[in-house]
């Protein structure tokens, strides 16, 4: 039985990837870089979304898709500041599907905009393995959840991108040793990009504003590539 | 392929309930009461632990099993108490399985003890729907995580025998709204405990003990209606 689980799981993994494939087509076509925020509950992914696009506003035009559960409170903190974001609640399941944020992208005004940010359901484990047709994949590590999660979640750490380290306002009120995390990280995963923010203080905001300007440029560049 | 799918889980589940129902039993005839702790990473849960033992010591005895995708650091804090203490690495898996908590009571000594503490990957979402065999699921809410999370991950807050706030000496640092929580709560759980605690200060360590006393009593004097 183990055996036939494994079979089937295959199966529907291929096949999100094959959506996921379709999506990134679809952001391509139209200039699109699409980036895929994973964290654990109350990381700080969408505060951080929203000091993002207060301050890419202007110089990145932007669209969101949110996921959750239940709810759509992420999804109407978005919206109030006037960014196209559509919310997908996924009942129990602990993580977005391609197919999901195909149906999302079916929702939202894409074309004319630089980035679509997702944001996944809050969970550091199962995201990681799911394929949505993004770009890059972003991990939050929020300083009260501890130094020690990129050693004990591995997997997220190593396929990031970035690892945007969260909450730093907290630095003073809680034990976290930003040199452990900076080793475990490389460790696992020696070029990525570690940035330290907070959203309520806006430490940091602008190199990570940065981080996602140049994954717009550089898949633009790879986009224009493909096509000469 | 879908419809397959389900049928196979569904048949995975049933395996997983049978093997919770035999570590149940277990548990009983040795006058033993389970506790599963399940929360986001970075909650707490090995923090409380620790701190739980420490008040415990000559009251309960206990032994604990803990569980991570990787590494031992959680099991090398509780068995620095000199409590007996087993690891489960999940690789991958996002949730424990009553198989693995199962080949952590071959490891044990359980005979003698009141109480097994078994701490679960850091999830708030899939551990939730695998029985382990344990008498009383517990759910953990740190400050940082904010006041929205059990409307936004409903399924865990509506299981739980009670919930345990942790991390509240950050309270004066960040925006959490215990009334809220209360009140989100209780439209999930109407009975469900809600214990509010600091590790770092030791608030609320008391009460949460009194819970996990009353539990093992509770459980003992409905064993003994069976048996009698």
């Amino acid at each position: 039985m183990g055996i036939e689980r494994i079979r089937v799981d295959k199966k529907v993994l291929q096949s999100n990837d094959e959506i996921a494939e379709a999506n990134r087509l679809r952001l391509a076509q139209l200039g699109l870089t699409g980036v895929n925020l994973i964290a654990s509950p109350g990381a700080g992914k969408t505060s951080l979304l929203v000091a993002t696009l207060r301050a890419l506003h202007g110089r990145l035009r932007c669209c969101v898709v949110e996921g959750d559960l239940a709810t759509s409170q992420d999804a109407d903190r978005i919206a109030a500041l006037d960014v196209p974001v559509w919310q997908i609640n996924t009942g129990g399941a602990c993580h977005l599907s391609a197919r999901q944020v195909a149906d999302a992208f079916d929702q939202l005004p894409l074309a004319g905009n630089d980035l679509v940010l997702i944001e996944n359901v809050g969970n550091l484990v199962c995201p990681t393995s799911f394929d949505l047709g993004e770009h890059a994949k972003v991990a939050l590590l929020s300083m009260p959840e501890g130094d020690d999660k990129p050693s004990k979640y591995p997997g997220t750490f190593a396929r990031a991108a970035a690892v945007v380290v969260t909450k730093a306002d907290l630095a003073d009120h809680v034990d976290f040793d930003l040199d452990r995390v900076e080793r475990d990280i490389r460790r696992l995963n020696p070029h990525c990009r570690i940035l330290v923010t907070s959203a309520k203080t806006g430490e940091g905001i602008g190199p990570w504003c940065d981080f996602l300007g140049e994954q717009v440029a550089a898949n633009r560049t790879a986009t224009d590539r493909d096509a000469s």
